[in-house]
C-alpha cells in the first residue's frame, strides 16, 4: 500500500459509526456521521495557503484531498441531536514509498492547522502521528474490505505519557444505486 | 515483539471500555468490564483437554494463560445492569518468532473451542484470525503505553465478505496501591 492507493481507496461517501472513550472518566461518546473524501487538484489555490514553509518541496505533493463531515453527537445534554460539521484539506508529501508527511488545514484534536507524519505498517495499515501544542494524536486506518474501513485514534499528553482518550470508527461506503 | 513478551505485558488486571458497532443496524453497544489475565503452568491439566489433536506439537507451547472477564452491558432492555462473566484458557503454539497458533477453550464470537492463527505486524501489533462455523473474527491488539492497550475486532461472514460487526476496547491496567 502507498499513499496514492490509500487515498484512491478512501475516495467516496462514508457512513461512520464512531465511539470515543474518555479513559479518566470512563465515559463513552457514540457518534454517527457522514464523511465525504474527494481528491483535489495539485494546483488548488488553498494548497499554497496551507504549505507556507519554503522548506517543503511542493513537487513531492501526491494525491491531495478534501474531507467533509457532518456529525450527530450524543454528548451534548442540551441538544442530543446537535449536528456539527466541518471540512479540511489534507496534503500528503511523500518521503519514501511507505512514509511521509501530511499537512492539514484544520487539525483533528485542536482547531489549528497541523503537520503529521505517516507510515504504512507491513499489512497496509496507515498510521499517522500529529503533534499539537498540548497533545499528540496517533491514528491508524485500515481497510477490512473494499467498502469498510476502520479508524482508531489515541490522544496522549505532550508532556509525559498520559493517555487522555481513544476513539474508534467503523466506516461503511455509501454505494450509489 | 514476540508472544512471550506480549503475554507477559498483558498479565494483570484491566479495566475495559468496549464499544461494539453493529454495521447493518447502526447500533452501538458500550460495555464496561474487568479483565484478568494470568499465566498458567505448561503442565496445567486443562491444556490436554483443549489440545486433543495428536498433530499439535505440545513442546512448542509458550506462555499459556487464563483470561477472566466480568462485563456490564447496556444492551439488555430488561436489565440494563445485567452482568455477564466468563473465563477461557488460551494456549499459544509458536511457529516462527512472530507468528503461530492459539488454542482457546471457549471462542470469542461463538461458544465453542477455537483455533486461531496469530501474527505480529512490523510495529508490534498482535493480529489474530479465528474461523468459526458461520463467521471469521479478525482481532488486533496493540499497546499504546505500558498500562494502556487497545483491542479491535471485525466479524465477517465465512461465505463472502460481509462485515457483520466491529468492536473496539480501551483497556487500562489497574495499578495496585
Amino acid at each position: 500500500m502507498n499513499i496514492e492507493q490509500f487515498v484512491a481507496q478512501s475516495e467516496g461517501e462514508w457512513r461512520s459509526m464512531r465511539s470515543g472513550h474518555s479513559l479518566a472518566f470512563q465515559q463513552f461518546e457514540d457518534v454517527l456521521s457522514e464523511i465525504t473524501i474527494e481528491q483535489i487538484d495539485k494546483d488548488h489555490p488553498d494548497i499554497n495557503q496551507i504549505i507556507t514553509s519554503s522548506e517543503t518541496d511542493k513537487s513531492k505533493i501526491v494525491s491531495p484531498f478534501r474531507m467533509e463531515w457532518t456529525a450527530e453527537s450524543d454528548w451534548e445534554p442540551d441538544d442530543p441531536n446537535e449536528v456539527s460539521s466541518g471540512s479540511c484539506i489534507i496534503i500528503p508529501i511523500k518521503t519514501t514509498d511507505s512514509s511521509g508527511k501530511l499537512f492539514r488545514s484544520v487539525g483533528y484534536a485542536e482547531s489549528e492547522s497541523a503537520e503529521s507524519t505517516y507510515q504504512f505498517l507491513s499489512d497496509g495499515t496507515f498510521t499517522l502521528t500529529t503533534c499539537y501544542e498540548q497533545s499528540i494524536a496517533e491514528e491508524r486506518i485500515w481497510f477490512v474490505s473494499e467498502n469498510v474501513r476502520c479508524r482508531s485514534s489515541v490522544l496522549r499528553t505532550s508532556a509525559g505519557s498520559g493517555i487522555l482518550q481513544t476513539s474508534f470508527a467503523s466506516e461503511v461506503r455509501r454505494i450509489s444505486t
